[in-house]
């Protein structure tokens, strides 16, 4: 354990870039699995199908209005000072089918959503009408087509509408549903275990000893896990003991993709991790050029993606955001693996960077002045403060080439995950 | 039934402005109970107490680096030319507490996290110094406090730090749980039923017949309604026929808050929904100054809410979007009813208006070209048309008094909730 007992002497000696330890990462992802679920029930699940129309929608010609159905040459003419009269023939309502033909001079009555009568090529609101008897009324003329929804209109048979890794929204929802689809094949949701390790963590709930605090990084870390779309098999508090973190490091990887350390990654001498990775897998990164985040190691076990985190929230929250969401997300080879908002703003004030080369993320609160978004940074005291993160709407990232921010430029907001 | 034969024959005569339609209905709103839960499983929810903190975060003075625990003034005037030395005396390692006492000249080694001994002031990173059995040397000074997180930096005891109406995200559920607590008060979900009506309805997973079409409003306002923090109580498919829809209200209204339909709200022969509505509660607003969407109906029954949305999929959308979901958050007194992220952008080309006095919605593609957000107009044939909303990211709001867009002008995009 040389290099342990170096890194434990001297920290980080050389920080890889953010996009380098992804792209590596990346490179070694397994495939994940689909399954057929209810169309119903597939709010934000991940499509595993390319969807080709099996039909045309609406499926035939239909009324876009409630009104008549007549010949659109029928009002040729038409003004309030020369009205046109048809005769009503009869009535088709919605999800009817009527055998009657409009000749020259007739009308149906009509509801949104029902079939276009054969002969009819348009259709006059009822608002537009006069109604004395079965004698009609119009006073102004219709164009062939007038309010008809044409059958294929919204969509042609045999195209496709939706790709493999779209995130499934209400719309997508009702677009399978119009196409008749009760199933859709979706990614299987990665299980995900996270741990949060360290001797000072006390489990909410109980009594605060000295010197102690309590674990917020498990529930933060597993709530962004469901949020991103995996499925949380465990989410656990362990001590600083190697053979712990080891026993269970061995029972996530049997069961879970991804597994995610917080706590227990820098250089101190209770650091446990980067021993435990070390001798039980491959370490891909130990150490990426960003502020907070920088101790993050990144390593395959058993083909299992482990994350360990630094165990300050930010840091970890970050980390999350920038690294272990996206990672989820292509695991599930989503189109879109970083689901944050881009927001433009200009930046209140100038913001100098302590840091040049990394990548520094600014959290900052979002104000609305006239028709202009205001980025306003949140005051920090540490990188562990949670309410920096709880008081600000998003970050703005400030790449490792910049010295920082002046006073009104103009700089891109992503919005903390909803 | 005087006003529903006059309303089938002359369409709608008064439409109600979106506002005072909305500030009308939300007078009627009754109270709804709070719950306590775990704040492990309070993701999405919101919020039904103000959180006070019961503790000073960090709880203790605490390390912010790995390194050594030193006096401030023993470093004064370090330098690579004139280092200074310092004994160490003990570690500290992250959870404990230790007795030892800081003297001049003296360090102890300490953890990230760990609590500062007594007598020490400062905290030199183990990158800058170099240790030779217990003795380290320091190459630059250290102000007082350096690398310390004190006492209450993140948090004191005794601020609110969140208020009633919150929608908790992970980084609230982290500080929830930061402060050791385990439950937390937030709104029971209000229940709502969902019913589409009309005989041209087929369920999906059957073959479509002549006429027909399949229901995709179900399962869409639905997963809107789970999207927005309600709980499905039923999602049916009804035919148009007045005694079901009567008793399916009755049903709904004995165990549901909102009661939404979709379908029959017209002035078609065949909507019933008008009738049923009158007959067995207060009609609030029938017919609303909005494109699409002005067939809506909103009325009281037995105390409980009931939509009649037009059965139209995008008409009904936005309606759920605008008033619906806004209701469903106001119940549960969301301080933020609506929940979608407004962005900024210039429109790529003029939009005209056909229908001043309405409130219009532009769908539109959102493209960043260079440093802009450009927004795209997304091609219509028909309010219905579902692939509208599949492809497109959000919603301009043209307002009632606007003849429309010029390109290049400056808009509010409302992205599509997530």
């Amino acid at each position: 354990m040389k290099l342990l007992e170096r890194l434990r002497k001297v920290g980080f000696s050389k920080l890889t870039l953010l996009e380098d330890a992804l792209a590596e990462l990346h490179s070694y992802l397994t495939v994940i699995d689909n399954e057929d679920i209810e169309v119903s029930t597939s709010l934000n699940r991940i499509l595993a199908e390319d969807i080709i129309t099996n039909m045309d929608l609406p499926p035939f010609d239909r009324s876009a209005m409630d009104g008549y159905a007549v010949k659109a040459e029928d009002t040729f003419g038409a003004s309030q000072n020369n009205p046109k009269q048809v005769i009503k023939i009869g009535t088709v309502e919605i999800g009817e089918i009527i055998e009657l033909i409009i000749e020259k001079g007739q009308a149906i009555r009509i509801s949104t959503g029902a079939p276009i009568p054969k002969g009819a090529d348009a259709v006059v609101k009822i608002e537009d009408t006069e109604i004395d008897n079965e004698l009609i009324t119009l006073y102004a003329p219709l164009a062939p087509g007038k309010n008809i929804s044409k059958k294929g209109e919204d969509i042609v048979k045999g195209i496709q509408i939706m790709i493999k890794g779209t995130e499934l929204k209400p719309e997508h929802i009702a677009l399978l549903s119009s196409l008749g689809r009760k199933t859709v094949k979706v990614k299987i949701k990665p299980k995900v275990s996270v741990f949060s390790v360290g001797d000072e963590l006390i489990e909410t709930g109980n009594s605060l000893e000295p010197g102690k605090i309590f674990n917020s990084n498990t529930s933060m870390i597993s709530n962004l896990i469901t949020l991103y779309g995996g499925e949380l098999v465990r989410g656990l508090t362990l001590p600083d003991n190697k053979e712990t973190i080891k026993n269970n490091l061995d029972k996530a990887i049997n069961d879970s993709q991804i597994i995610v350390f917080t706590g227990g990654t820098s250089v101190g001498t209770k650091d446990l991790l980067p021993e435990v990775i070390h001798e039980n897998g491959t370490v891909l990164t130990h150490g990426i050029a960003m502020r907070p985040g920088s101790p993050i190691l990144i390593g395959i076990s058993n083909e299992k993606v482990v994350f360990c985190l630094p165990g300050t929230p930010v840091a970890a929250y970050i980390c999350f955001l920038k690294i272990v969401g996206p990672t989820l997300r292509k695991l599930m080879k989503c189109i879109n693996i970083d689901p944050r908002v881009e927001v433009k703003a200009s930046i209140e004030h100038d913001i100098p960077v302590s840091s040049m080369g990394f990548l520094n993320f600014l959290r900052v609160k979002i104000e609305k002045k006239e028709d202009d978004f205001i980025a306003i940074p949140v005051k920090l005291k540490g990188s562990g403060v949670i309410t920096s993160l709880t008081q600000s709407d998003g970050i703005i990232e400030i790449t490792p080439n910049l010295e920082g921010l002046k006073k009104g430029d103009n700089v891109i907001i992503k919005l903390f995950p909803k």
